[in-house]
C-alpha cells in the first residue's frame, strides 16, 4: 500500500473546493502517479456553514487557517485563500516555516513576496510550489523551469489575463464599446464587481512578475511592472486596427535586454497572422524565447475551478513523487534583483489616435512634430474626410521604429496643438 | 563544488553534436539549474576521423557505442544512433542493463521496445527519458507526464511531423503539386532523399504511439496505428478545401474510447479557425485534452539540431537533479497492453472526390449509392460543369458524419461505377 501524504487546504474558494472534488474524484489515477497515497486531511475556511457542495467526512476543520499551518499533522499545504499580505502570507509562512510544503495559486502573494518565500522554503527544505497561480490550468511553470532548463530565456511574453481577452475579443467581434462588452463579462462571471484587478492590467503583472523572475532568474519585481490597463481602447481603435491589419490584445512581455529586464503589460497591436494574436475568449497563452528552442507558445484555460485544480494537484504529485526544483529555476542563493530597464528607452512603433477639428493644416501640424522628434510616419488614416471639415474626426498615425521618450514628448507636443480636442491616445505594436 | 554527473553521448549525427555543444556552452547556466557539474566524458561514433566542428578534449572516444555503454564510467548514456533495432536499441540495453540513465531522441526504437525498456529501467532503478523523441524542442512529454498529471486523459493530436507540414502549407501558398514541392522540401534539408518515413506518416505514427502510451498509461502499441501519408492530396485538393474552408494537415489522433485506444495518423481537413490549422511550415504542435483541463495546445519547433538538442539536456538536467517520474506516467507493474479500436469503427465526416465523366446521371448515381448506405451529404461541388460535358471532371462532396465501413463500402460500389473514371480519394474531415 501507498504511503500516505498528508494534505490541507487553506480557503474553500473557487480553487480550493475545485480541489477538494480533484483529489477526491481521481484518486484512483493519482496514487499510482504520485507513488503516494494523497489524501487530505484539514480543511480552514472562515464559515463552516455554506454550503460548499463538498463531502468532507473526516477531515479537521479550522476556523483559522494559520493555525491550521501551524499545527495540523500534514505534510503539504494549499494556499487558496487570496490576497498578497494578512491571512494569506501568515499561513504560507507558517507552514514554510515547519517545513511544511506549500502549493497556491495565489499570483498576487507570489508577485509580492516570491523571493522571501523561497528563502524561507529552501531554508526549511520544503517545496513552494504555484503552478496554479499563472495562466490557470496551462503548465507553463513547469515548462519554463524545466522543460526549457537547457536555454538562455531572453523573453517571455502571453496573454495573461483571460477577463481582458474576453473583453477585446467580444470589442472585435460585435463592435460594442469597452463598458458594454465588460458589463456582458460581469454578467457571465468571466469579471469580477470590481474589474479592476483585471481591466487595469495588474493581474497579468502580477503573472508576468513571476514569469520573469523564474526566465531570468532574478527576484520577483513586482514594482518594476510597467503597467496599463484596457479600459481606454476604443470600439474605434479596435476597427482601425481591423483595417490596418492587427489585432489589439492585453499583453504582458518580458525581456532580458544587456543584463537589464524589461517588464511591461499594456495593450498590443499585433499583426493578424501573429499566432498569439489568434488566441481568442477567455484563453490564455504564453510564448517563450530562447537561445536554443527558439520560441515555444502554450495556449489554454486561465482560470476556472477544473483547470486551476489540475495546476494545484500537479504540484501537489510533483511534490508527492519527491520531485525537487528550485522556486525560481536558480538555487536561491543566487537569486538577485535584476536591473530594470525604463520605459523611456523602450523601442517600438506605435499607433496614435488624434481627435482633430478637421481643418486644413492639422495633418501639417503633426507630421512637423513627429518630424521634430526624428519619427517617422508608416500609415495615416483620416476617416469621412469629405463631409466633416470643421468638425472633429480622428486622425490615426502607424509609425516605425522609435522610442517611447520621443513618442511621449512629440505627444505632449501634439496634445497642446489648438486643432487637437482632446488628448491623443497611443496603442503599442508588437512585432514577435 | 558541483558534484560530477558524467555523461556519454553515442551517435555524433545532427543531434549527438548538437548536445555535445550545448552541454559546453550553457556550462554556467547547467550547474546551478541541475546542482550538479554536467560532464560530457566519452563519446561514440563510428568515424572518427570525419570533421564535425567539435572540440573534443579529454574526452575518451569509443568506436563501439555498445563497448561504450558496457564500460564507460558514466552516470548518463545519450542515445542518438538512430534506428529502432541493431546498434541504437543494444547500446540502450546495454546501458539501462548496468542501471545506468539513458536519454533518446529515437522515436523508432521508444516506438517499437518502449515498454520493455521501461521495464528493464525500471528494474535496474534506471531512468529512460525521451523528450526529444516526439516533437522536437516542445516540451511536450514533460507537459503530458507531468504538468497534466491529475487529468485522465482523453484524447492527444498533433502536427507530429515538420517535413508533411512544410509540404501542406507550401502546396497551398503557391498551388504546386505533391512532387514539386517534395523537391524544394529536400533541397532546403527539410526532406530526406528517401522521404517515406515522413510523408508516408511513420515518423509520425512513431510520434503518436509514444503520446498516446504517455496519454493512457498503457504500453506502446505502434502496430495499433492506422496509418495514411500525404503523397496522394493533389493541388486539387487542397484548393478545394480552401473553397470549403479548410486546411489540410496530416495529424496524428490517438483517443481513448469506451476502454479503447485508436490510433491515427492520416490528412485531416480542418475548419481553418482550428487553433491547430494555423500552424504553419516546419512546425510542430500537439494538443492534449484532459477532464480537468479542457484543452491545452503547444506549438513549436519539431526538429533541427539546436531545439533538439534543448530537449536532450532538460532530460538530463532532471535527471541530474534526482527528480524521477515512471517512463509512461504509470509504474511499470500496471502498463498494459491497451486494446485496440479498429480503423472501421470510426464515426466522422468526409470529403470525397470522384473523377466522372461529366454526363447527365452521375451525381443521381454517386447519391443513390451514398443514400444507400446511409451517408449524408452536407455539400458538394462540381467545378466548371457547363463547359465539360463528356469530359472528365472532379465531383468534390463533403459529409455529415458517418462510419468509415460505410464510407468504405460506399466509395467501392462507386469506384465501380461506370462513368467514375478512376479511384475517388477519401480526406477525413474533423473538427475539435
Amino acid at each position: 500500500m501507498a504511503e500516505r501524504f498528508r494534505i490541507a487546504i487553506a480557503g474553500l474558494g473557487t480553487v480550493g473546493a475545485g480541489t477538494v472534488e480533484l483529489l477526491a474524484a481521481q484518486r484512483d489515477l493519482l496514487t499510482p502517479r504520485s507513488g503516494r497515497s494523497l489524501e487530505l486531511v484539514a480543511v480552514s475556511a472562515r464559515d463552516r456553514s455554506k454550503d460548499r457542495g463538498l463531502s468532507l467526512p473526516g477531515i479537521v476543520w479550522y476556523e483559522d487557517a494559520v493555525e491550521m499551518a501551524r499545527e495540523a499533522e500534514i505534510d503539504l499545504l494549499v494556499e487558496s485563500i487570496g490576497g498578497s499580505e494578512g491571512v494569506a502570507l501568515e499561513t504560507v509562512r507558517a507552514a514554510l516555516s515547519r517545513g511544511c510544503h506549500v502549493v497556491t495559486a495565489n499570483k498576487a502573494l507570489v508577485a509580492h513576496h516570491g523571493a522571501a518565500l523561497a528563502r524561507l522554503a529552501a531554508e526549511k527544505g520544503a517545496c513552494l510550489a504555484y503552478e496554479a497561480a499563472v495562466a490557470g490550468g496551462i503548465p507553463i511553470i513547469k515548462v519554463l523551469r524545466e522543460g526549457l532548463s537547457a536555454n538562455r530565456l531572453t523573453r517571455v511574453y502571453g496573454i495573461l489575463n483571460g477577463t481582458s481577452n474576453f473583453i477585446m475579443s467580444s470589442m472585435r467581434k460585435t463592435g460594442r464599446a469597452f463598458s458594454d462588452v465588460l458589463a456582458e463579462a460581469q454578467a457571465l462571471g468571466y469579471a469580477e464587481a470590481d474589474p479592476s484587478f483585471d481591466v487595469d492590467g495588474i493581474d497579468a503583472a502580477h503573472k508576468l512578475a513571476i514569469l520573469a523572475a523564474l526566465c531570468f532568474g532574478c527576484e520577483v519585481d513586482f514594482e518594476g511592472v510597467y503597467i496599463e490597463g484596457v479600459r481606454d481602447i476604443s470600439a474605434f481603435d479596435v476597427e482601425a486596427a481591423e483595417e490596418l491589419g492587427y489585432r489589439i490584445k492585453l499583453l504582458g512581455i518580458a525581456a532580458s535586454e544587456n543584463g537589464r529586464v524589461r517588464q511591461r503589460v499594456h495593450p498590443c497591436m499585433l499583426p493578424m497572422d501573429t499566432p498569439i494574436a489568434t488566441v481568442e475568449g477567455v484563453l490564455n497563452a504564453v510564448v517563450a524565447e530562447g537561445d536554443y528552442i527558439g520560441s515555444v507558445m502554450q495556449q489554454g484555460p486561465g482560470a476556472g475551478a477544473k483547470a486551476t485544480a489540475s495546476a494545484v494537484v500537479a504540484d501537489i504529485v510533483d511534490i508527492a513523487r519527491g520531485n525537487r526544483v528550485p522556486t525560481f529555476t536558480v538555487p536561491v542563493s543566487t537569486l538577485r534583483k535584476a536591473a530594470r530597464a525604463s520605459m523611456d528607452s523602450h523601442l517600438g512603433s506605435y499607433y496614435l489616435r488624434i481627435p482633430v477639428r478637421d481643418e486644413p493644416g492639422v495633418i501639417a501640424d503633426i507630421s512637423a512634430i513627429l518630424r521634430d522628434h526624428n519619427i517617422s510616419m508608416e500609415a495615416m488614416l483620416q476617416h469621412g474626410r469629405a463631409d466633416t471639415v470643421g468638425k472633429p474626426v480622428q486622425v490615426v498615425i502607424t509609425t516605425h521604429t522609435t522610442s517611447e521618450s520621443a513618442m511621449r514628448e512629440a505627444l505632449k507636443q501634439i496634445g497642446a496643438c489648438e486643432r487637437v480636442l482632446s488628448e491623443p491616445s497611443l496603442i503599442r505594436i508588437e512585432r514577435f
